[in-house]
């Protein structure tokens, strides 16, 4: 246990349920991945959590910043990044979007269709644009669809059309998928991504740069590798597939940066069984799906947890939130060891919460406030 | 289509995503539901949308409140209604929210084990308790897991205890599953509450009220019962396992409430395929699970969607949101058919969005605002 968050929960004592965030972890897990991949430039995924001190703190720090939408952007922009810092790396922007970023000085676009591509030329010309290409995703906990990206065929067509469109094809960028635990994920990727540099320069057009996306995970439970581990893997995956002309990268990380800063106090509300002759403990929790834990849907992240009790004999129960709604269940189909001593009142500790929990919170579902959050 | 809605949004334009909701409707909703069923007492179940336009239209209706939280009882109030018409539904409190619900003069309090029993006790002397039986929640579309109610075994001996502790043992509630459509689901579990019921009164408990729950459904894309036709076959499962001693009964329609009152209005922010040679269309919209369409989740709840060009042919899309999550998908599993002439900043219409929309919607998920909504 982090012991500045511990001493800030003993001196404090706020209500929960609250995140408590270490900013000096953000600044640590940041200088390990400047450290582990010296000639990437790193672009913090903001939408990982845009909390003000945050991006202050990575502003100044070096960061570049990725950005989904024009409030990231004005989020960036104001905690001190210049507009030469920030990417505009959805892929899927409103036409009107587009025209503000470039109005703030925004000239680096993702896109992976040609309706993105027009987009862009008509409102920021001489962009430079990148194009994200399909992955498989295998080895990452959290599922990623089909939603971004095209095929490696369709991204030369769209980036031979660039320069035509009074655009700079900058290069190409794909996502191996969230909390992805296999360094070597992302070696296909750069071997698709190098042919397209290669059939692009034979048609004459010169990509500089591979953006590497973000999959740096934080640990849950299992291990994870470190991040030189993944700098290694990558830079031997460079080497091998673009020989001596290694283009320029960029990393996105968002949950490898702000994951493991963070931890959530939460209060035992009930604790209960079904019928006198079923032993399954029921536990219910004051924060749930609704309240920051989205990502337990599916059980895809499992958080580790802790209480005053650790150490006590433990048994399995099932996990929920506080909700009027049967969907707002945290762990059931793999119910969570919890000691038998737990009781009603009781507060436990759910780690490496930093990242997808105080965005993702709902507004007032069933009146409960969003997830109140402290950066110290 | 609405034509009051459809008015608004022609004279008014307002910025997409927007959910535009027909107070008249929720009125003709609530008179329908009454004349159906005459003598049960509506508790309007306040998640749903807890609106103050809504709960002030309701409150001066005479409907009374099923809430889940201090902030709904607060807003039940507010908006016109006497705590006497006040139920506080969830079984999972925290006792400092039962003595203040209690303190705002709320006397109805739900439970569903021995340990949520022993808190109203503690800080509501004298209320009135009522016990929430599982049911099996077969033939409702929107999943319904173990996580309320306790077996009917258990629940005969929580109310036995109720006296004892300085309690009115009041009745038993169950719920069918939300957007049930089949009209008989209430009969198995009006079986156990009239089992229930006797057993009690032989140990000299007079029980006297079944909470029905909610579970009404809204018009979907599918047909559903009349209100009338839940009317009738409630009031014969009544009757048959009742007898001549029928209860006090109340309902707590939420999506049946206001579900068909509200619209939401999109618009297309992309058009793409993946490759050249792949005919999937993906059309991704403004709003998306994590902006208010979160029953979306697992493609629950399949919406109607209209757009300008209906009538024109229409092909299978698959249907996203706008952020940058790839879970942030709406109908993939079951492409939706949307016309081939669909194009970018094109306006899209989601009917049957008045419930669970809004208060879903995160706070500020890649910096989008939460859902925006116009009562008129």
């Amino acid at each position: 246990m982090n012991t500045k968050i511990a001493s800030f929960l003993e001196e404090r004592r706020p209500e929960t349920p609250c995140l408590v965030l270490d900013l000096d972890v953000v600044a640590g897990n940041y200088q390990a991945l400047a450290a582990a991949m010296p000639d990437s430039r790193i672009f913090y995924a903001v939408k990982a959590n845009p909390a003000p001190e945050i991006l202050s703190l990575l502003a100044a720090l070096g960061s570049c910043f990725d950005t989904a939408s024009v409030v990231e952007i004005r989020d960036a922009l104001a905690a001190g990044a210049t507009p030469d810092r920030v990417s505009f790396g959805n892929t899927i922007k409103k036409r009107v979007d587009i025209a503000t970023a470039y109005a703030l000085g925004v000239r680096l676009f993702a896109f992976d269709s040609e309706a993105e591509l027009r987009k862009i030329a008509e409102v920021a010309p001489g962009a430079r644009v990148f194009c994200r290409i399909l992955t498989s995703g295998e080895g990452a906990e959290w599922p990623l669809s089909r939603k971004f990206g095209c095929e490696p065929s369709m991204a030369r067509e769209l980036l031979a059309m660039a320069p035509g469109l009074g655009l700079d094809a900058y290069g190409v960028s794909f996502h191996v998928g969230s909390q992805q635990r296999d360094t070597g994920a992302w070696d296909q990727a750069l071997e698709s991504a190098a042919g397209i540099f290669r059939d692009l320069a034979a048609k004459g057009i010169e990509l500089k740069m591979v953006n590497l996306g973000g999959g740096f995970p934080t640990k849950y439970l299992k291990e994870v590798p470190t991040a030189e581990a993944y700098g290694r893997a990558i830079d031997a995956s460079l080497r091998n597939h673009f020989g001596n002309r290694l283009p320029e990268t960029i990393i996105e990380p968002g949950r490898g940066m702000v994951g493991n800063a963070g931890v959530i106090q939460t209060e035992v509300v009930l604790i209960s069984n079904k019928s006198a002759n079923d032993n399954t403990r029921w536990v219910y929790l004051d924060i749930g799906k609704f309240g920051g834990l989205a990502e337990t849907m599916d059980e895809a992240i499992r958080y580790p947890i802790s209480t005053i009790h650790d150490g006590d004999e433990s048994e399995p129960a099932i996990l929920a939130g506080p909700t009027c709604d049967s969907a707002d269940v945290l762990y059931e189909k793999t119910p969570y060891p919890m000691p038998v001593s737990l009781a009603i009142g009781d507060k436990v500790l759910i780690h490496g919460t930093g990242a997808y929990t105080t965005t993702y919170s709902a507004v007032a579902f069933n009146g409960f406030a969003p997830l109140k959050a402290y950066y110290i």
